[in-house]
């Protein structure tokens, strides 16, 4: 055993900005600070404002310090938020408390993988609000702590031409991992699957560039819905298939063998629903790969893959190129040698209603207690620093109580 | 231990019936048997013709004997199909062959739950053919071989008034099975959250006739599909999102609470899902209750239940109420204390190209073996004859080879 490993701080990647009312405003020419995204209050709602539209910031989206009973979907202003959601030296602060010695933050008004600049009337102004907030989170929030923020960089997925651009841009300002879409169908973009490649290009330049595809839940814009009529919280239990979705939609898709550099991240999608899907797609392949690769005549839905099914191995494939997240996974974590202990990392959802912050080294070492230090270390850091090629600040030593 | 537990045996909850081609031509009335399902052959391929369309019977749904190598969708006719296929008589001896005691059959031509009676232009004719279908399998299919073959009827969905009464024929008969749609929104159905409580007059008369809710994966008519152009690979790996929907909505939904001795299961579904789910519903219950309790005014997705969220208990509502079953899935087993030995069923799946057959016993005990025998035992059968209130016959004594 390695001795003195550090297990007392933990890498999360995935936590959540709110956005600073200042992102855009301060960045975009002075003649356009008032079609950026900025702060207004209408009808007593303070709500951000961009291509007409007004958005508050969902109370679900701030409960960190808050208890359950006190969590509310109902709109909050920034001024009642504890300052960690918007501030990164506040944010620290809450790390400290909670032993997160770096963070992957993804946004919110631009929605997780900027939806919000894809769906404006002008695409041209969203690529220059676009660009500010990639500016922002390196040159500001990045850089007000170095080796504590993990950059996630957003990129117009509109104009492939453009975001190999933007990527490569961001790529030399020092960002490891760009935000994708778990289902872009759903956000009006052709697939992974498109026969034209319409993502060869991004694709080609992050396999290059090494730079990780993020994905995080309802990156696809929608809670999915068992029935027209069925229970809330059965919808929102069921959140994972979409993450499910995603991983088989890449592991059948060619992409990586095309591809061999190219890494996925399951961002908030849990883990104990991976081993389940794995064995079955072998299963799948092993009972159906026969006459599903002979041709599409009869069948009704989708095709066979760009992957050659007689040479693919299912669990390299995903070892090689898919990394799961988890928050609370005791079933996964319990079948960690199914999924692969290299694959796996730790999140703490800071400020969002599945955070476990303020307790969240206790939470995940709790989880993890049962498993040998070296694995351990893997799931609290080294697994997140190999990934993200990302070097931590030394922890830092704490005023204790 | 339990001394002389035979394991040699198992009862299978999923196979499925070809049906033959004079199971409605000799039972309905001599004027109608050019209406009611038969075969024809059209542009020499034959197929089941009823309402004006022509059905031929896939080649994936009769693969038994067949090598990997010779599975196909193509049509295919009843004579070269395995006589087990459609004969119950040559099905007890594949049965025989498989250590399979006795097994419970769903329906091919008419659907998982009798759509193709529902869809039908004469519905009232699609009701005496839903009956015909119900007498042919008690009266002939199940009494060739008492204590073989467990019976799983069709009901009319379409009208709760004549559903109870079908049910209520069909108990008396000796069915403690029916089949229902894993997502009945799907066949254009209220679901069973339907605020007018639709489907209360079926769920009450199965609690007060202690009748099983059998609801087979492809029940709602619908292979999922995760994005319109994703590998059919991967939408056939991700088949069992269905049945976690299913789940989920039950669990949700109230009915439980209100027909405490309602039981559905989960047919070829698999299992090794479920821990994961189980476990987040109880993640989301515990951190959203109270938020979600409160009301819907800023759900954009769905609605609160019935269910009162402070007094559910989630894994006891499993326990008591829900059956897994599944064919190969060595995760599920790996996971069985997270799921409950006594709700866990297996499956052969004969003949669909999920089979595991003539390897059936052989299989399932290979995934079992290191179970204690009385564990073993419910899985094999003990779950599955307490389930149904079925008491299977002697094993046959087979001649050596």
């Amino acid at each position: 055993m390695s001795p003195n490993l550090n297990l007392d701080w933990l890498i999360s990647v995935d936590d959540h900005i709110l956005e600073p009312p200042n992102v855009w405003v301060d960045r975009v020419p002075a003649k356009d600070r008032d079609r950026a995204p900025h702060m207004e209050t209408r009808d007593g709602i303070e709500g951000w404002v961009y291509d007409g539209k007004h958005y508050p910031s969902s109370g679900l989206s701030a409960v960190a310090g808050k208890s359950r009973e006190e969590f509310s979907p109902k709109p909050l202003p920034y001024s009642e938020m504890r300052p960690g959601c918007y501030d990164p030296k506040a944010r620290l602060e809450d790390m400290d408390r909670a032993g997160i010695l770096a963070s992957a933050c993804f946004p919110t008004i631009t929605r997780f993988c900027g939806q919000l600049f894809m769906e404006a009337s002008d695409r041209e102004f969203g690529l220059v609000c676009l660009k500010a907030y990639n500016d922002w989170l390196i040159d500001e929030w990045c850089a007000t702590a170095p080796g504590r923020y993990i950059p996630l960089v957003l990129f117009p997925m509109w104009d492939t031409k453009l975001a190999v651009e933007e990527l490569e841009r961001c790529a030399a300002k020092g960002a490891t991992s760009f935000l994708f879409s778990e289902n872009p169908s759903k956000l009006g973009l052709p697939t992974i699957h498109d026969k034209d490649g319409y993502w060869d290009p991004v694709m080609k330049v992050a396999n290059d560039l090494e730079m990780v595809v993020s994905m995080h839940v309802g990156s696809s814009s929608e809670v999915p819905q068992i029935a027209p009529d069925s229970p809330f919280m059965a919808n929102l239990t069921w959140g994972a298939i979409r993450t499910s979705g995603a991983m088989l939609s890449w592991i059948f898709s060619g992409m990586f063998q095309k591809y061999p550099k190219l890494k996925i991240a399951l961002s908030e999608g849990e883990i104990g629903w991976i081993p389940y899907f794995l064995e079955r797609a072998e299963d799948v392949l092993d009972k159906q790969k026969h006459w599903v690769s002979k041709g599409q005549k009869f069948m009704d839905h989708g095709a066979n893959s760009g992957v050659d099914l007689f040479t693919l191995d299912i669990r390299q494939t995903f070892r090689d190129h898919v990394f799961g997240c988890f928050i609370h996974d005791e079933h996964g974590i319990a079948s960690l040698d199914e999924i692969g202990e290299n694959n796996v990392m730790c999140e703490t959802d800071y400020p969002h209603s599945d955070s476990t912050w303020p307790e969240c080294i206790g939470s995940v070492r709790k989880q993890i207690a049962h498993l040998p230090e070296e694995t351990q270390y893997k799931l609290l850091r080294g697994n997140a620093e190999r990934l993200y090629r990302f070097t931590p600040a030394e922890p830092p030593v704490l005023a204790t109580a």
